[in-house]
Parts: C-alpha cells; sequence; structure tokens
C-alpha cells in the first residue's frame, strides 16, 4: 500500500503488555490492537490463534499455547495423550485466527480457519506449535512437513491477514 | 428393594471392560452396563462421570480421568495451570454422572450434576479425583474437605443414582 509503512512491536517505545484473558480469539486480538493503539497512537493491528479440537469441544483455544503448562513439545505429548481413545473419525480440528485492527475510526476483526484433523503421532519438525500432529483437509502431509509457503498458502493466519488488508485500505483512507 | 439382590463385579465371572470411547458420559455409561449385561445376563448398572470445566467448554468432561495422562494429582496440577489467568468470574464448573440401567426390557441412563467453581490451589485431601480444587455451589469448603457423607448428600453420582431408583423398581417389575 503506497505511503504507508508497517512497524513492529520492537520499533516502537516498549510498554506493558496486556494478559491474554479473553475467552475467544477475537476478544484476545482486540485487547492486544488496543493496547498497543492506546500505547502507540498508531493505527494497529494484532492477532490471536490457536488449534480447536472437536472431541475437545474446541479447546486448546484461546489456551493452546498454555495447554501442557510446558512449551510446545508438552503441549503436544499432552494433546496426543487426551485423544489417545478417539477414533480418527472423531479426531477433526481447526486452526482458527483472529486479526484485529484498531485505529482512531474503529475497530474491525477478520477470521481465518484451516480445517483437519489431529495425527495419531508427531510428523516432520518445520512450523512451530501443534504444525506436527495436524494434516490440513486436501493433505498428506503434516503442517511440520510443509514448506513455510505451502503453509503460508492455507493457514489460518494468512486468511486472515488477507481479509483485513482491504479493510486496512478503507480504514486508513486509501482508495 | 426386597428380593432384590445386588452384586458388584468382583462378584460375577470376569468379562473384558469395554474401552470408554463414547463422546458423552451417557454413552459412556451405556457401553459399560451393556458389556456387563452382555457378559452376565443380569440387569447392570454402571455409571460415568466427569468434571465440566465452563472455560474449557465443558472440558475435561468425558476425558477427566486421563486429562493430563498421569493420575489424579497431575490432572489437578494441569487443570490448575490451564485456568492460571481465567478470572474467577469464568471459573464455573460442575461435575456430572450419567448411570445406566440396562435388563432385557430395555435401557435407561439418569443424570447428576453437582455445579460449582474452580479454585485456585488444592483444598484439603478428601474425597478423589479434582475433589480438592472445586467447591460447590453454597459451600465455602472444597469437596476435598468435606465429610463424605456431606459430599454424597449433594454429589452428582448420588443424584443420579437416586433418580434411577425408582426406575430400577418399575423396570424389574417391583411394585
Amino acid at each position: 500500500m503506497p505511503g504507508l509503512e508497517v512497524v513492529g512491536l520492537s520499533d516502537v517505545a516498549p510498554f506493558d503488555e496486556p494478559a491474554e484473558t479473553g475467552a475467544t480469539f477475537e476478544e484476545n486480538a482486540l485487547i492486544k490492537a488496543r493496547a498497543c493503539f492506546e500505547a502507540t497512537g498508531m493505527p494497529s493491528v494484532a492477532d490471536d490463534s490457536g488449534l480447536c479440537v472437536d472431541a475437545l469441544n474446541g479447546m486448546p483455544g484461546v489456551l493452546s499455547a498454555r495447554w501442557s503448562g510446558a512449551g510446545d513439545d508438552a503441549n503436544n505429548r499432552l494433546l496426543l495423550t487426551q485423544l489417545a481413545d478417539v477414533p480418527d473419525e472423531r479426531r477433526g480440528a481447526a486452526f482458527v485466527a483472529a486479526v484485529a485492527l484498531v485505529w482512531p475510526g474503529g475497530e474491525i476483526v477478520t477470521m481465518g480457519r484451516m480445517p483437519g484433523r489431529i495425527l495419531h503421532a508427531e510428523h516432520g519438525d518445520g512450523g512451530f506449535g501443534y504444525d506436527p500432529i495436524f494434516v490440513a483437509d486436501g493433505n498428506t502431509m503434516s503442517n511440520g512437513e510443509l514448506s513455510p509457503s505451502d503453509k503460508d498458502a492455507i493457514s489460518h493466519r494468512g486468511q486472515a491477514l488477507r481479509a483485513l488488508a482491504p479493510e486496512i485500505a478503507v480504514a486508513l483512507g486509501e482508495p
């Protein structure tokens, strides 16, 4: 977008990042974007995302990063343990992302969703988080086995950001 | 009930206990009661129960006993970790029990529910499972601090069994 410069958190004066206490991805994305907007005065974009597992009623959800309390490897092991007796037909899941824009004129949240299912073991060491135990619909390889560009093309976060882009143009007065 | 003798699993010939693969307490209670009825030919009662936490969309639910994969103490620690950032107003939970009766004439399932909330640490060493981190509505002490009789009076399992008792009488032809 001409005339628009994107800066990251490391480019602005430090501020207290808020606790992610929302019950939904949308709430957490807004909490973070609002905090950044209040601290910097600049239009702010923030995301929140996670893995929603059908057999866990949509959890880990907003608790995805904190599911085991002990990091990504432990999260994957815990999820596989919890689903050990869950048959293939009930192993559906989706990565979901919310991206929020907060600017002087208002707030917008867009969503992205990558449906798939949970494997019975880890496959691949690419990606991060739950990627090694998740295979997206239409794929045979886990997200941990995909190239970064193949994953970006289908990812929940990519979808949400692509949906937000035209809204940013409108919100910030670009034609 | 006159003329009715109750026997336990240890009183009958051993049989393969089925995997608890149901998605609900009702399904699991029925799976167990049907397996017992098929193995013994006797009217059979089985229960399934667990803790449903609002902030976890009703989980651990049917996975309560297997939530951490490492036993009761680890289950309690994991749940407290997962809820660490969840404020008091969103710590609602309920113990839920399903009790199934399977007999030659049919199947009946009754339910019990004990609402309450999840504490921020373990209290008391009575009861079992999640009792030390759960306080029932109307109580100030955790279930782990209640006497067995005080807990039985309000428990989900007690409610479900009391609801089943008259059904048993009808099902088995007692007046």
